[in-house]
Order: C-alpha cells, then sequence, then structure tokens
C-alpha cells in the first residue's frame, strides 16, 4: 500500500506482516555448514548472515544497496530547557547533512549507502507533552507516511536515524510508558546536560508520564514522541513490508521501534541492533526486546551513526557467507 | 633496514622504536573538538582517530590502502594430535586463499584492503618443541625476515592473520610461558577439539614449558611459536619502523605480539585489538597488553578475520575525523 490512512489501517499492516523465508534460511544454514572454516568459527557473523538470507528470500545473497535515512524534527519539550543545544540546531544540522559535513554523510560513504534526509516540518514543532499530546492523529499520520514513503523498494539494508534536539527526552518518556519504572531509570544525559539538566529532563518526563496516561503503544508515541520518531517507525515497518532488514541505531531509534514490538510482538525480527550507546537506559531497552548489538564503542550522537557504521559488520557476514568456497569446492578436509 | 641480521639487531630495532607525532596527535585534539557533534559523542571513533593520526603524522589523515598479510606454518607438535583438523589443511586452506574462497579474502575485498599470502615452508614443520625448541636461530630469522619484508611501505593499515593447523597450541604455551599460571588457563579448544582433546592439548603445553624452561620473551618465541607467528612479529615490528598502524587478530596473533611488547615495553602502542575471540584466553591476554577489543563477536577463526572486520571500524572513525565540518564551517551553534 501507498500510504496508511488511519491507525487502524496501520495495525493491521502490522497484523498482516510476512515473516522470513523458511527455505531460504534453511538453504542459508545448509550452506553455512558446508563454508572452510571450522563449525561456528564466524561466531555471530554466521548468524548475521542466515537471519539476512531469511529476510531477503534468498540462500546466498548480495548486500549491494544499503539505504541510510535521517529524519529530522522540532520537539515543543525543548522549552522546558531539557538539551544541552539550542532548538536551533536541529535545522542547522539537517544543512550540515545537506552538505555532507556530518558524521553521518562520511559513514555512509565509507559502507556505500545511500543517504535520504527528511526534514519533518522543523517550524511547526510537537506539543510540549507536559500539558498533554505532542501530535494529534493527522500529524502523527503525516509522520508516519513521510517515514513510509521514504524506504527506496530497491534497498536491500536500511538504517533509520533521527536529529532533534530534546528527542533523548522523548525516547526516556516512551520507554518509561512501555515498561514503567521510574523516569530516572530511562533518563540520561543526551547531548550533554549537567547533573542539574538531567534533575531537569527527569522532571520533564515524570510530567509527560502525568499527562499523557494509559495509553496503549502507538499511543505512548503519537502522545510522547516527535514526528523524526514516528517516520522512523513508518519506515521501518515499511522495510519490514519491503523484506528489506533494517539495522537500528541509538536509543532514540530504539525506543521509537520498541512501540512497534508492543503493538505488534515480532514486529522487530527483521531488525538487529546495531550498537548500544553510551546513554545507559539504550543496554536496559535492547534487553526488554532481546536484542544483543553488534557493537559497543561509547558512540552516542544518533543520526544513524552506530547502526551505519554495523553496515559493515553486515557487510562482511554476507560477504563470508555468500562467497567462501565449500569444502568440496576448495579440495579442503572437513576435519 | 632491508632485513634483520641476528637477534641481537632486532633488540636494538625495538629499542629504536619511534612513538607518534604529538604535532600530529595535538592537531587531530583540537580538529576532534571542533567537528559538528557533542563532545565525545563519537566514543572509542575519536579516540581511534587521534590515535591514527598521531601514528601516521598527520592531524588530518586518510585511510586508504590497507593491507592483509596471512602468514601460514606447519607445526610439529600436530603430530601430539592436538588439532581436530590434519595438518594437510594448512597448504589445503593456503590454495584456498591463493583461489580467493576463504572468508578473509572476502573480508579483505569488502574493507578495500589487499591481501598477501606467505606460506613458510609448510612442508618442513617447526619441531615438537616437546622435545625441545621449535625453532634454531636461523630458521627463526628467516621467518622474521620473511614477516619483515611482507609489509607494503605504501599501506596505511596493517592487519596480521596466520594459518597452521595446531598453532592455538602454541600460542597458549607462549601465553603460559610469558605470563605464567596454568597451561589449562591458556588451553582452549581452538578449532574444536572435545574435551579428551583439551585435556591432551593441555598436556602438550605443559610438556612444551617443561622442554624450553627459563627462556627470555623472543627466546619464548623461537621456542614455543611457529614460523607463522614469528612473521607476525616480524611484519608488526616492520609496521611500526615504517609509521603504519596496525589491527592485531585473534589469540594467535596477539600471543606472538605480546612476545613483543615483552622484549620492548611500549613495542605494541602502534595497534589495536580488532576483537577478542571466542578462544577464551583471548580475553585474557588482551587485558595483560591493556588492550581494549573493538569487535566481540564470538568468533574464532584467525586468517586475520576479525582483524579485518575492524578494518571498517577504523575506516569509519577517521572517514568522521577527516570528512566531518567544523561547527564553524557547517554554521551550526556549539552547545
Amino acid at each position: 500500500m501507498s500510504s496508511i490512512s488511519n491507525l487502524e489501517d496501520f495495525r493491521s499492516v502490522l497484523a498482516r506482516f510476512p515473516g522470513p523465508s523458511e527455505d531460504a534460511s534453511n538453504g542459508a544454514r545448509a550452506r553455512n555448514a558446508q563454508l572452510t572454516k571450522p563449525p561456528g568459527a564466524l561466531g555471530r557473523l554466521e548468524d548475521l548472515a542466515i537471519w539476512y538470507a531469511g529476510w531477503r528470500g534468498d540462500a546466498q545473497p548480495k548486500l549491494g544497496n544499503p539505504q541510510v535515512i535521517i529524519f529530522a524534527g522540532n520537539h515543543g519539550v525543548t522549552a522546558q530547557g531539557v538539551s544541552a543545544f539550542p532548538a536551533e540546531v536541529t535545522v542547522q544540522m539537517v544543512a550540515n547533512f545537506t552538505h555532507g559535513g556530518a558524521a553521518i554523510n562520511q559513514l555512509a560513504k565509507t559502507f556505500g549507502a545511500k543517504m535520504d534526509v527528511h526534514a519533518l516540518e522543523l517550524d511547526r514543532p510537537t506539543a510540549d507533552f507536559t500539558t498533554g499530546p505532542a501530535m494529534d492523529e493527522s500529524e502523527f499520520l503525516a509522520a508516519l507516511n513521510t517515514g513510509w514513503a521514504a524506504v527506496d523498494e530497491n534497498a536491500d539494508l536500511l538504517v533509520t536515524g533521527e536529529m532533534g534536539i530534546g528527542n533523548t527526552t522523548s525516547a526516556a518518556a516512551i520507554a518509561a510508558a512501555l515498561y514503567g519504572g521510574n523516569a530516572g531509570d530511562w533518563t540520561g544525559r543526551g547531548t550533554g546536560v549537567d547533573d542539574a539538566g538531567l534533575a531537569l529532563k527527569t522532571r520533564v518526563v515524570e510530567a509527560g508520564l502525568a499527562a499523557n496516561p494509559g495509553r496503549d503503544s502507538l499511543e505512548i508515541l503519537r502522545c510522547l514522541g516527535g514526528r523524526e520518531l514516528v517516520a522512523m517507525v513508518g519506515a521501518i515497518a515499511r522495510a519490514r513490508v519491503l523484506s528489506i532488514p533494517v539495522i537500528l541505531d541509538g536509543f532514540i531509534c530504539t525506543a521509537a521501534a520498541a512501540t512497534l514490538e508492543a503493538a505488534q510482538k515480532g514486529a522487530l525480527d527483521h531488525t538487529v541492533a546495531g550498537h548500544v550507546s553510551a546513554e545507559g537506559a539504550h543496554r536496559v531497552l535492547l534487553e526488554k526486546l532481546g536484542k544483543e548489538p553488534l557493537l559497543s564503542l561509547g558512540m552516542r550522537l544518533g543520526e544513524g551513526s552506530g547502526g551505519a557504521l554495523a553496515i559493515g559488520i553486515l557487510k562482511g557476514a554476507i560477504a563470508c557467507h555468500s562467497g567462501m568456497s565449500t569444502f568440496a569446492e576448495a579440495g579442503v578436509a572437513g576435519g
């Protein structure tokens, strides 16, 4: 379908999500067992290649066309002073993405990924979620459809990233609403707030939860999210429909994605966690989702940077799986 | 110098090892502080880029010419039955490297690395170290010089890998001789021996230590090593002289490299640990060397595979450092 008309429409898309190809998974597993290496010696690379093969429906797949999409949004909650950077930085960084000067530009280029940037109504921040829902349903659907339409049908891997001053506050509120616990358990320093800033941010998350009680997962995303988080969810869902595996980025991306898993169990089975961020709650969130991160390098930039860096791992895994000789082909004794 | 004539010659090379450029390190640190990201948000990528800049003597370096070198050797100790694979696999795998069918071929290609293979007298295994030294001094020097000469002067990054049935036994013996402890603490399943095989392997390591007592670090390498381990040491030393940073691979590569650090403190400062292997003693060895691995993916293949996979991390780090815009260039508010 070319766009999502309403929330029920989206729920029925989730309910009909396709699974991986059993044939391709089994074929990949059989191929893996014949490759010129001791069984299991490539560790997680072997699991990754079999997982990727299943989702691509090809026992010996290629990975040649990764796409990185950055969504940017502005947050009304920044008026509360939750970030170390002013809200103008969102639009400035979008210009930086467009001119090729940001970290994600260099990483996308390094790993041969196409990179697209979607700025979502930056001059119209979401409402401050401490006073009520961040978005109404039409705003939510517009952002969701931006993400839905942003995925390249010819991509064979997707990384979704974000830029939005204030959005670790939004992610913390979403995680707390989904999983419970204290606001402080999910709130971190983001781009670098000090102790007083962290205490303020925690109070803002508490206020957001109090102002938006008792919601289900997609409603949590609408009430506490931002346009860039909603758009990531739209893109991750569209990738599933198109059989495109996804690498999740950091805390914000994962918090947004978690609403999808809460709405439909297994909705993130076509995704892997690219890295674990230095934002402490990210590790907890990944544990809740049962995702083991590929990388742990203390990154906390967003922009899809951790996910993009993990493209290299996936490329390596699939190159080994699909390019190596079997014992028979190479004339190597199989141990 | 074009080759090493004797052990004393090599010791004096180590004693004169150059350090990193202070100017380039300081310049890289200053540049890093101005890039369009919150301070520290790229985590270890920032440290890696500054480290690399120092060793390359360039505050804004490029990484475009990585070299992977695989050294292969045969081990007399395989007569004791220490491996799950027969010794013929060494030469068979060298043919597989040459024909492009091994994991390392796919990884080198994925990360744009030149790959060279050096088979070291495969028809003449080292002596069984349970009965005395594995190599005499002339055999040791020949292997060292193969490694020394194998490094491309125009490379800007080096990964050293190995192939040699039986060489986790050799690595375990080296680690035990360098750091003490029980043979069992350093001995693992290698390519996949069973419980009985592991017990036998541990007794073989003990016998090797008993047959070659009281040696210093380079003598430990000669008495308990194999030609491919010695060649890796030669290549790592030559890379230092040529200001080429090195990514260490797994347990065997790290055990060989550790003899260099024991011979000359700081001798591995131009190296990073590419990954931590599933061979349990590797993590302990890295701790002894104060090296935090870049990747932890349960790999245990050797061939330089873990090191080669980490080329992508280093490429990403240096692409960000050298390619990103500064706050001033991009017109972004600096927080």
